[in-house]
């Protein structure tokens, strides 16, 4: 297990779906900053099952307590750990999970490298209960972010093949970015809402699941992020992003179009933009030799179907060691891709705010 | 600058490509493993320059001195270190580069992050030469998965547009994998070889370049590689994927089809194949929950094409602060995409055997 | 700050003392491992205030819960929360110390670093009360340790001056070791113990505190542990030693005594034993080279008496820039030494079971 | 092994004293440096052998040279390699070695962790000859620490039981600390230095060694250095001391005496020196709660005496399993000491520098 993600600022996050708590202790965070803890809770809501009818019915109101580390209105410099109570788990739904693994699901892997012992309730580690404590790391790095100017939005470009029209990669408004997360589809064209509504609702009826891509933008990102070879801003990112249980593609820029592109199509021309050195077009999504360059850092994941549906699907029974059928009941989201949102600009401020701090150097 | 990467096993790089020297420090070797080191200079044949029509002038034999950590034919245990001397650097080709920022480079930020103190000839810490360096640790890995019965391949999917097949995502042979290194355009579908070297040739006639997109597997993967949350397989080798200059998208399995897919669909079935847990396809690329599940592991990655091109671009002196154009001379590959097959198989490789050390524990 | 220690296992501390709770958080623990919580209790106790008439007269049970990564009796391979709620604090003992700096504690740099943020009761960050959640991590440590045949204990060598006898640095029984636990004021020779109490009692009569000398030794350690250069056994068990607070020197073996001694002394001659090698003599105790040779690994640390005394002291309002005295009320301990010797302990299985994960490769 | 050690900036050493070369990666440092080579190259020759007839007669020059990183007089902000070729090895001096053990040398447990494999000239990887690049690190260091105002320098406390007298533990003059460079037997005490040769020249004679006492200490250090819990300022130094052959023993402030005291002897009184808050004592060696509190930081170790002698020793052949004698030839020096002076010195300037870097954040 790795439970640790940072450099310069690190979250530890802990906790199963079914354990008595989950939480994150974020550690390096500067002293004396007032927090706005209405404003996390509101990005925890956003996260949290129960908010809209396309979700899961499960509920929980994912209110947190902070243990320490915040005194008296501000961070105290000390490691600050937010704990979330565990209040509606139903572990009955969990005990034929025991042996009989889930397709497209981590319970196999999970099973043999945890010899058995892990908690198959609720997905153990693998439980996107766990990006909970994610979104609140991300709602603290939004705060701290906001102090230096940058600004991290994210939409729903795809649900089932549904697409919603592209940031534009020259840059969205902080007002447009800031006002997607007012909606619990996220859409920057209102009309393909009711569309993505009713492709989830009928992946629902049929017991099955729908997937899509979120685009996500950074705007008033300075130049001089990213730390090569090896700590690239795509290579920091992409690592967050795919921590994020379901995401199974990652693209900067154009990505998988600029395979296509020839050099002189790919090259964002460079001009002067009151005596601020900018570029034309923005190709490749504000990173250059893994550096940003003070485009918008923009870039696109996928976002796998949910695995947990209640069509019968063909598998194993680990313990009998014999091939069975499985028809997964309980309360699953049948897309996650909504809830999916704040959780991948939370994981974006986090990294870059980390990036941030290590560019900054006394 | 962020110079060292893994855990178990780390690579630390050094050098720019006009200095006196390139290399690599591998530290958390096992002790007492011979390596073969013709095999290792092969594998850097694959990858240096003047070794095709297609690519650049530019002649590096890339021979490297081993410094350290081998004796007697074997390692010692303690850090490995090759050195390549750099022969055949053309500094004054890089002169007005100083100054005048290539779009699409790396060159802009870079000057930026570094108050103008980069090395700007061969484009510094951002230069594809400091991947032959990655090739070495690529190789010696290799050395050490195929004691564990892991084969790391790749090919071009695709340059300029044309395709080759894809590899059967539930595997193809350790012959296959192994086989496509012999060919400088490794493609599994012969026939579209004269295609993309024609692709390759009319960009570079326009004094212009092209993209790809390569595909890699890696068979023999025990279940059990990855710490999840934040080392999931996908983290890792996405990390490692983008340091490899030009690379701007990382898709697992099915990558971003899958957004469009059903669940029923994106769910690969589990069977037992003479008693072992196997999947009928394989729609994840050989990762669930982030850990690998004994099926192959399988990605691909957007190139983009080389942005160092002769056509006449737009771009800014940073100097003078004005805006002016540029016309790119020098040695460049119209095509990065044939030399960069062996760099992701050796960062595929080196991040492979680091998640099966992290793996293994006595 | 930096909250986070070791690397195959990862312990993160967080918590104020007089914030809600304090903890930690365990990481790359195997999975499948009974743990015997009431072992644990035990060791907590050791530490726990309240237990002597000796210590500080403030009561904690320490009694924690787990949060997560424990199941069915069996640790599941996720992180491992305990956590500790805070119940006896009394805030108001601290109100002064917001302005006045205590000489000898971390008072005044605290307040500088953390720009007056921190929280100043209790001693934030630097209370002793953090070592609470060690001592948790060490119970976890000693109980995988002794699967591979480790022990680890410790006494108390020195308080006041007044001296116990030292251990046999080539090794001391098991149940020497374990039996030391048992008394609150862990000595070899019993007859040392009233003359200790003596000089505590003494010290507290005159409002002043003593320190004294703790004695670690590891038996059952394999040749092996340590990885020079920078992560030999000293390094990482220095390390954590200072890391617990008061501590202020580290010696291994004859420590500075060595510095007196002609190689020809210093030197412990080898032999063969039952054909095991061994040494007659552990001046080194147990470390050649930064790697541990089968020899008991032995040390001593230096523990500076209670900073906080109701002596009166000179020292500075920050807030005023005054100089102004000083005489520290509230419950403090006159001597931290007996209930340091369980967190010595507990450092120090940890870092050993670390370098242990560390040294085993599949 | 592990052969990288700090955090925002970085070394890795490589090496064996008798391969084709040594040397080091520095990563991390901050671009547009101009480096004083004139003056690294002397700290080099500070620790160099041959330098005195005091210690061995083995003639290094230790020259080195710069492999990247530094373009134009200036780092580059790229990883800064320094490579120093080996010259004078004779390995034939080492071909006994490889069987039979060296009493107090890491040559037993380093066959054992490295299965024989190790390169046994010249002590592989626990060689003396690797400081050779740690001090490059500490001369590098030296030079941005300067710019800080903070200078670290070294005297011999002791050899051989002979003492000079103490630094005056709240402060020493820049001009003393750099002045003692000038000597081959840096000492306060003139008058000590006689007795000290003698003491080395009498145990050369009878073919012995003897250890010694190095003090070392920084001034100008700012409040506020230091990471608790894990990373204070004595956690961190302590792991680079330790990591220096020799070194057994790490002693801060009054060390091991500050046992005996009470707390109103330990304590250092506050007081305001030109509205600047100081103490009038330092026992506590310039750390409290392991943050620098703006006094000296000043420490000890102890150097135990070299243990390759050429008395006849009793050990044991690792090949033949048998009990056997050893009288070790080769030109060792009878006493480390001097030169680990400018090694402590180099690895508290890198320690240091790196923790000055932690607590700056923009």
């Amino acid at each position: 297990m790795s439970s640790t993600f940072g450099d310069r600022i690190r979250m530890t996050i802990f906790g199963e779906s079914h354990g008595p708590s989950i939480g994150i202790v974020l550690d390096g965070l500067p002293a004396g900053v007032p927090l706005d803890l209405a404003a996390i809770e509101k990005e925890m809501k956003r996260r949290a099952p129960g908010q809209s009818k396309l979700a899961t019915p499960r509920k929980e109101t994912d209110s947190f307590t902070l243990e320490s580390g915040f005194f008296e209105g501000r961070t105290t410099g000390m490691a600050l750990c937010a704990r979330i109570e565990n209040h509606n788990a139903h572990s009955k739904d969990y005990s034929l999970l025991k042996d009989v693994m889930r397709p497209g699901h981590g319970d196999y892997p999970g099973f043999v490298k945890f010899h058995g012992a892990n908690d198959y309730r609720g997905g153990g580690s693998f439980s996107g209960r766990l990006t909970a404590p994610l979104v609140f790391a991300g709602a603290v790095a939004k705060q701290l972010l906001a102090k230096e100017g940058i600004t991290v939005g994210a939409h729903i470009a795809a649900i089932a093949g549904i697409r919603d029209r592209a940031f534009d990669p020259c840059g969205e408004s902080r007002e447009t970015l800031l006002g997607l997360a007012a909606n619990s589809l996220p859409v920057l064209d209102g009309s393909v809402r009711g569309p993505m509504a009713d492709a989830i609702t009928a992946a629902r009826a049929e017991k099955d699941s729908v997937g899509g891509v979120i685009e996500c933008m950074a705007i008033g990102v300075p130049v001089g992020l990213g730390e090569p070879y090896f700590d690239s801003v795509e290579s920091r990112l992409s690592h967050a992003l795919f921590s994020v249980p379901a995401v199974k593609a990652v693209a900067f820029g154009d990505g998988f179009a600029l395979a296509s592109m020839r050099g002189s199509e790919a090259n964002d021309p460079m001009i002067l933009r009151q005596d601020r050195v900018a570029c034309t077009t923005n190709h490749n999504g504000g990173i250059l030799g893994g550096i940003s360059n003070g485009m918008p850092i923009v870039f696109r994941v996928a976002v796998k179907p949910t695995p947990s549906i209640g069509k019968t699907q063909h598998t194993v029974n680990v313990r009998t060691r014999e091939e069975t059928t499985l028809e997964v009941t309980g309360r699953h989201d049948p897309c996650v891709v909504p809830r999916a949102v704040p959780v991948i600009e939370a994981v974006t401020a986090w990294t870059l705010l980390d990036l941030y701090y290590l560019m900054k150097r006394g």
